[in-house]
């Protein structure tokens, strides 16, 4: 039968790319609540188009950004999949590094450009669009299908884990999908066995009630920023070891048996992915290992003073940092927050206030069985349609939600992700491979069929 | 005379207040090329008050923002003096921070509120004011005048030392006054007879050569921000001593005696007039010591990667920070910059590149004799005006003028301020008190006449 659906695909590549952009050309940025109406419309393409192909679907509100609910139960002879992807996106800045517009979506050099091309819209887009052919040329899927599609995840999935709780048995399922990840290089078949967690925090240091002449008080209040650079450098030294108190506690010793299997995967040059002068890693571990098995601790951001052209001679009544870290098994988000804020305020020098702000969006860091049947008939899929062996490895990236989902549910939860590290996820430029795009959607037929074979 | 003068002074004080107000309504920002017009629209001002009160006037080409010069030469009899002051001002951000518009004058509790009200353009207006009130009523000054009207002081009066040097002759005069200062207190008689130097860079580090996936790239390269912090924390210690190598060469040491004398001078308390928890100085030197007398390093502004609302899990592509240090005499601007870019380049860690700007406006330190009779006559006439006696300080500003005034002309510089320590110069809600406007234009009448007196 995934004949059929297959080339329903093909025949109809064209349509489901006009589809796709539609999708992409809604900015829907979580983060920024000027585009509260783009999230709203963002979500309802999604009920409409779930509604077009058969399903039950709706908006669910949250409290925050609504959650698109979607359920196909005709089949009392398969098991029932939760579908887990986000429609919500990182904002688009900085603008003027796009070479073309982040929410009018091009096809170039086989790539699409556009911000959420790959995550997670693309991705969300595919199963909707193998969901379609299934229906247009079978009638029917081979699983039942739950689809949980968010709109919270880039800003912490603030409203979800509460929203899983209450709902528990809307969602319940015998196991769970989530395309938000990639693939460690184009057409390589990766299974993600291992996550990160995530605790983020921002630092605001207070001197001053208001900018001061540097020439008339220099000398007699403390700096605001000297203040938070002080406060910053002592978080992290430079072999790149997070010097925070009780950071490392409970972090398991990376096993000779992983470092060698790190060692082995074919993984990219992240000096020249990143423009980076060189690779700089944690004392003692390579990138790789850093990237995916170490925790991390990375300043997103900070700010304060004059930011104009030329100069301006003051001293600046306050100074803000944003830190998030990227946590492994045996970190608790909660605590990495206490003890940063602690740390923070130990270092603080005098003279000045501070004050820390735990963020949301919180996560432990998750691993899984490899082994497990529904995870080895996703790596046959890969297989089949990519023609490689599949490799599986642990990702230096957070999806809260697989955490909470083995949390509340504690259903095997299969990671099945096209994304590619060219992709520019979070970045100007952000793209999606039409290569992964078509194969992607070939292996999830694949991995349906396989599925609903006993 | 000076009684019909007076007379003037008060009977039209209305009438001078309103004009006053016409020339602090011109958002004159010289940082900010977006103001260019504005820039114009002062000067010309400037050019037509000076011309109705008898001067001959003109806006004068330096290669950036016009000079206005202006001449009354009839006394064959009389002393020249050359005028200095700017009517440029710094940027009015934070804009919210406003109770009233920056560029919309308003008179409350006896302050007038504007950008520039006490820097500088209050204190030029209150010079052309007097001399209207000498020509109304007697029809001609009792000195000969030189004015140069700056429009570049904010930003380091950039094209200023070239011009002065080419025009010599037409700027040499028998001494000069800069009222561009203030009184140590409101209504205290001071005179300033020292001033800081001052040296400015910006430092920009670039990591990645476009922003990061917290989650794919944290771990394999160095985070711009982090590398900013350990180098701008290793510049200056948690005791406020910098520790650029170098940096303190040369500077005398303070005297028992000066610190006797910055001791007894009734300063304000900096806690309360700047709203800091504490204060905090150089270790071994009250606020008042180094704020007077030991040089400074300042971050006036930083920024790198996310601002906005909310978490945004990214590794910054750069982050830029700027730095001005105030001089003491015994340091040279030129040889401070190169000490800090040294430094910077010394401390930056690999894996980043960083690029070290030297800001233009760079001027040394300067100290004048307390006794010359030209500066005991204004310290007479503050006396007079104010009824106490005249404190001498040294002050945390710097004034790069008078240094280049002093280099190419050897002549008497007094500096006649009238500014108080509560006009918040450089920050939100900028004033200056009537009093000042009053009292510092009755001082002016008598120093003139007195400087006229042989």
């Amino acid at each position: 039968m995934s004949h059929n659906v297959l080339t329903y695909l093909q025949e109809n590549r064209e349509q489901l790319l006009e589809k796709l952009k539609e999708f992409l050309a809604i900015p829907s940025v979580s983060t920024d609540s000027s585009h509260r109406n783009d999230i709203q419309q963002a979500a309802d393409y999604l009920v409409t188009y779930l509604q077009e192909i058969g399903f039950k679907a709706e908006k669910m509100p949250t409290g925050g950004h609504p959650l698109v609910y979607g359920e196909y139960l005709a089949r009392e002879d398969a098991p029932t999949v939760l579908l887990y992807g986000h429609y919500d996106v990182q904002p688009a800045d900085p603008l003027e590094e796009w070479e073309s517009e982040p929410f009018q979506p091009v096809i170039r050099n086989g790539r699409i450009y556009a911000r959420g091309a790959s995550d997670d819209k693309g991705q969300v887009f595919m199963h909707l669009a193998v969901f379609e052919a299934y229906m247009k040329t079978e009638g029917k899927l081979p699983v039942n299908v739950k689809v949980c599609l968010e709109g919270e995840e880039e800003i912490g999935s603030k409203n979800l884990y509460a929203f899983l709780e209450k709902n528990k048995e809307l969602f319940s399922a015998d196991f769970a999908v989530i395309s938000d990840s990639g693939m460690i290089a184009k057409n390589q078949p990766t299974i993600v066995y291992g996550l990160k967690g995530l605790a983020a925090i921002e630092i605001t240091v207070t001197g001053p009630d208001h900018d001061l002449h540097s020439g008339a008080y220099g000398g007699a209040v403390r700096n605001p920023i000297m203040a938070l650079s002080h406060i910053l450098a002592s978080m992290k030294n430079k072999d790149e070891v997070v010097t925070v108190e009780g950071f490392y506690d409970g972090v398991e010793p990376l096993s000779e048996d992983e470092r060698k299997k790190i060692a082995q995967i074919p993984g990219e040059d992240f000096a020249e992915a990143t423009g980076a002068p060189e690779t700089v890693s944690e004392k003692g571990y390579t990138p790789e290992e850093h990237t995916m098995a170490r925790p991390t601790l990375e300043i997103n951001g900070i700010y304060g003073g004059y930011q104009g052209e030329g100069t301006k001679t003051i001293i600046p009544s306050k100074a803000t940092a944003k830190i998030t870290c990227r946590l492994v098994p045996g970190q608790d988000p909660k605590r990495i927050q206490k003890l940063l804020e602690e740390h923070v305020q130990k270092t603080a020098p005098k003279g000045v206030t501070v004050e820390v702000k735990k963020e949301s969006g919180s996560a432990k860091a998750y691993k899984v069985e490899p082994n497990h049947p529904l995870i080895q008939k996703a790596a046959e899929s890969y297989t089949k349609s990519l023609g490689k062996e599949t490799v599986y490895v642990r990702m230096g990236g957070s999806i809260p939600v697989v955490e909470w989902i083995d949390d509340i549910y504690d259903m095997p939860i299969v990671l099945l992700g096209f994304g590619t590290p060219e992709d520019r996820l979070h970045s100007p430029n952000e793209s999606f491979p039409l290569d992964s795009f078509d194969k992607g959607m070939e292996t999830l037929v694949y991995y349906w069929e396989k599925v609903a074979s006993k």
